[in-house]
């Protein structure tokens, strides 16, 4: 399957991109949020109280769970570079789910990706 | 968002159901194998290096993540009552992740589920 494809492709008309200094935390653990984002360009620190748990970097994307089960925010990302960073609202994010099926591949091997390191860290 | 719609209802023009009776196990942890399965109806367990981590009732899915991704199963799947359930291979999986949506945000909610519970395992 091609499950991958650049991401940064499918986003290049997006005009809306956010900026935040290397140290930003983008959100914190707990927090309520439904914003998901995609990583243009940049690097990032997932932590899940205070132990970091992945790293995340260009055509990365996270946040997608809180937007997928408007649960709290369930890990704290930190900017550690200067990052450009799409953000997908619930709106954006179904409708690329209705229309792009390649999109919905890749948040899925993403969410796998992320389970098989969990269950390393068990 | 309607994020969850009766599974049972999407797949009840499936004829090859499988059946596996109480005590059998579905697939182990480190096999290969590139097919999901809906829980029609039954009750299963998943455990990880030996330790339960999940149960599987009517609506669950399981095995999406070596279809995702193609890696050895993360986890051992068994059934505790006799089970029905629906196997999708890759091509029926795509053939839904293109034609329902939302299958896929089925799909994400459960590895969104997943997740959490993983993260409150840490």
């Amino acid at each position: 399957m091609g499950l991958r494809m650049p991401l940064s492709d499918m986003f290049s008309g997006f005009a809306d991109v956010e900026t935040v200094s290397a140290g930003t935390t983008v959100f914190t653990q707990g927090d309520a949020g439904t914003t998901m984002y995609v990583v243009k360009n940049g690097n990032l620190t997932v932590s899940i109280d205070g132990k970091q748990v992945a790293t995340l970097r260009d055509e990365d994307i996270f946040g997608e769970m809180s937007l997928i089960d408007r649960s709290p925010r369930s890990a704290t990302v930190t900017a550690v570079s200067d990052c450009t960073l799409v953000p997908l609202d619930e709106k954006r994010f179904l409708f690329l789910v209705h229309e792009a099926p390649y999109f919905s591949l890749d948040v899925m091997k993403v969410m796998a990706d992320r389970l098989r390191v969990m269950n390393r860290l068990l």
